[in-house]
């Protein structure tokens, strides 16, 4: 059975196990505890280099790192991949665009501030962070919009990207009543069939 | 025509020219000046509200932003882009880590370093970004040991993402002569078919 090292209150590892119970994945998950380094010891840089969760781990043992990667290879032959090709290149467009420009503001001051409790250790790259982060809020909201999801107005894992960060925003001290086509869009994502609330244990 | 907004300096903006002239695709380039601000003007922004280079815009005036996302869009078809599930998963693998990893440490200093000139500037942030980018280089180099290109044994989008700003760490102050692998895949990659060096005017 596929295995997902996944710790559970990581938004790349919500992404995961949110996609594969879509999906109709059948797996099993292995807790890591990054905050205690477990991703840095040598059992879990062998099957992951760079020390980082998720991974996907087949049956004969070989594994898959990066979250995007993983939702793109269980979401084929699924309705959550598009089949037209500008829609599948703008799907991964919102999920380089969660990489780069979103999930390292939102997500590493959620880290900050909800898991180490350490919002005044972080004061002054917090203003940067939030500034950013506030940043892509607003690129996303002035999209959905007119936009029911991200692309071609149906569920995908651009939205499965981009929801497992955005939806808990507020424990990086993010304001998220600032953005209503976002909270709609929340709440339309969190009605899909089959649906796992982030504290779901798979 | 098909144009790219682009800054010639720019690896990001190099994937694409590399890739649409290995696609045989033809294109115009306008020239976007970063350090000078062009790509956060209104016109700018319009095109692309997260005010990034590059982006490639059609015929039909409708825009396409995110390098790996427009890798993506323009290798479907091509030898660029593997035809196993498993294959596709792993090149995106690889440009995701690209994207998280590797660009926010390596293109960062390099900006500071060889554009802005004001590594004087950094010094504290720079300790951070190598060594993370160091790492990154590390992960590369320990897979190059056994794979002549990223995935499959061959030349994908995978290795033109790598590559644009691997080929110039050394302006970002790193030291690739401790990544033996890297520096014989550099030559690899380099000998390609239609390759074009980041000078190159499109």
């Amino acid at each position: 059975m596929l295995t997902v090292y996944s710790n559970q209150g990581s938004g790349n590892c919500y992404k995961v196990r949110l996609l594969l119970t879509q999906a109709g994945e059948s797996f099993r998950t292995v807790d890591v505890d990054v905050v205690a380094g477990e991703q840095r010891t040598p059992d879990f840089l062998a099957r992951n280099p760079i020390g980082k969760v998720p991974i996907v781990e087949f049956d004969d043992g070989s594994t898959l790192p990066e979250s995007g990667a993983i939702l793109y290879h269980f979401s084929q032959g699924t309705p959550l991949w598009p089949a037209e090709r500008l829609h599948q290149s703008q799907v991964l467009q919102w999920m380089f665009f969660e990489q780069y420009s979103h999930e390292p503001n939102i997500a590493v001051a959620r880290y900050w501030c909800h898991f180490l409790k350490a919002e005044s250790d972080y004061q002054e790259q917090l203003v940067v962070k939030r500034a950013n982060g506030d940043r892509a809020l607003g690129v996303m909201d002035h999209h959905l919009a007119t936009h029911s999801f991200f692309v071609a107005q149906r569920y995908s894992i651009a939205d499965i990207a981009l929801y497992a960060y955005t939806h808990v925003a507020h424990q990086g001290g993010f304001d998220l009543d600032r953005f209503p086509h976002i909270q709609s869009w929340i709440d339309r994502v969190a009605q899909q069939p089959a649906h796992i609330s982030m504290e779901h244990r798979c």
